[in-house]
């Protein structure tokens, strides 16, 4: 982990860009360290994606957390596969036909959550050796199928608060049925690009004693300002 | 309103019995009044809920607000209505059997909420008339067919927390599409004597542009802690 650029927000947090390797990140730390971590998922594009993230980063830090994102797979500055791009014009192609899309969900969410679960994986091996990075750490965010896989295969993550806005592949529900540290699932209940059902459905298949669902309106991106501190209050129980 | 009996609960709040006309009731003030007021809803039976009302009247207390609730008709000490009776028996059958029970929720809930809910309107005059009650004005808790009548025909009531643990008939969902006040619905997810599809298609009918759901696990009774916290900020933010 390399760290590349710093600045300081607003509220006293410190932001520091870094690579891992070729995958661009953001780091943000409160003024008290050792702080536990959050891990903060997103549909890809660092730079479209900044000003929610440091908004969601500042309204963390606040709370004591140090959060952490990296560059998605075939997103921002990142290699684009081909594969991926055709498969993204298919999944947009047939939402506006009103067709089927769960083969094309297939053929681009399998391989993205292949990819960017190995590499979260590897960005936390090298934020926990950080002496401002205590543990523990959560997840918070999207995408869905990333989250999922890694509240199942991820011992070091404790509590995830995940983003239920974008569609995932018939195998994230067997991976649901292995997860049981405690969840928070936030769907945006008039989501026109989602599957309600799909995402009720994910919910209920998760194997945590602990699971609480959030639904509100507002479409996609309008997950109400009330819902951050929820998040902060969810990760305040279990991240001890 | 004739006050019967009054005693001092821990953290100061001044409990007294009361009754209008027939009914039993309890209001429950904080030390700071004019308070804003919090209607508590139940399934009938003060005496056996008075453990949970006390509980939720001493947390919304702390959060400044008078509460107060009523004796359902033909529940606790009020006069049995045969027929209601009947119906809730044979619920529990059909229920036991696995039968249908669209047609027994007609006959149990829908004189329930007509004689139900000019009664919650009556105390609400009585109430507001009393110097420590100031508005605004919540709902919270159940039964829910009662709930969602009242926050669609009572324009004194700003905002509603219903606790969607209870079947509705189907003229519920047409008054659901009249409610307009912020909601905060709260649904029991493996409350396995409810309808889950039911609930989340009414919730899908409020007519409010400001509503959430939160689903919880831990069964009909087992809300948990967290949601009395997550119920007073939801006040918090709608009662002003």
């Amino acid at each position: 982990m390399r760290f590349t650029d710093e600045q300081h927000l607003d509220g006293d947090v410190r932001e520091r860009g870094f690579t891992l390797g070729e995958i661009p990140g953001i780091l943000w730390t409160p003024t008290s360290t050792p702080a536990p971590l959050i891990l903060l998922g997103h549909p890809g594009g660092l730079g479209k994606m900044y000003p929610r993230l440091a908004a969601r980063a500042r309204q963390a830090a606040t709370a004591g957390y140090a959060t952490a994102t990296i560059e998605l797979p075939g997103s921002g500055d990142r290699p684009r596969s081909a594969t991926a791009e055709r498969a993204r014009a298919d999944l947009h192609r047939a939402l506006a036909d009103g067709q089927p899309v769960g083969e094309i969900v297939e053929r681009l969410v399998l391989p993205l959550v292949e990819t960017a679960v190995p590499e979260w994986r590897a960005t936390l091996d090298a934020l926990l050796e950080l002496p401002e990075i205590g543990g523990p750490v959560g997840y918070s965010g999207g995408v869905l199928a990333i989250g999922t896989r890694l509240a199942a295969v991820e011992p070091r993550i404790s509590a995830a608060a995940l983003f239920a806005g974008s569609f995932v592949p018939q195998s994230t529900f067997e991976e649901a049925r292995r997860v049981t540290i405690p969840l928070l699932v936030l769907l945006q209940w008039d989501d026109e690009g989602n599957d309600r059902q799909q995402a009720l459905e994910l919910f209920d298949a998760f194997g945590s004693k602990e699971k609480t669902l959030h639904a509100n309106m507002g479409g996609h991106t309008g997950v109400p300002r009330f819902e951050g501190d929820d998040v902060n209050r969810f990760f305040a129980r279990h991240l001890k």
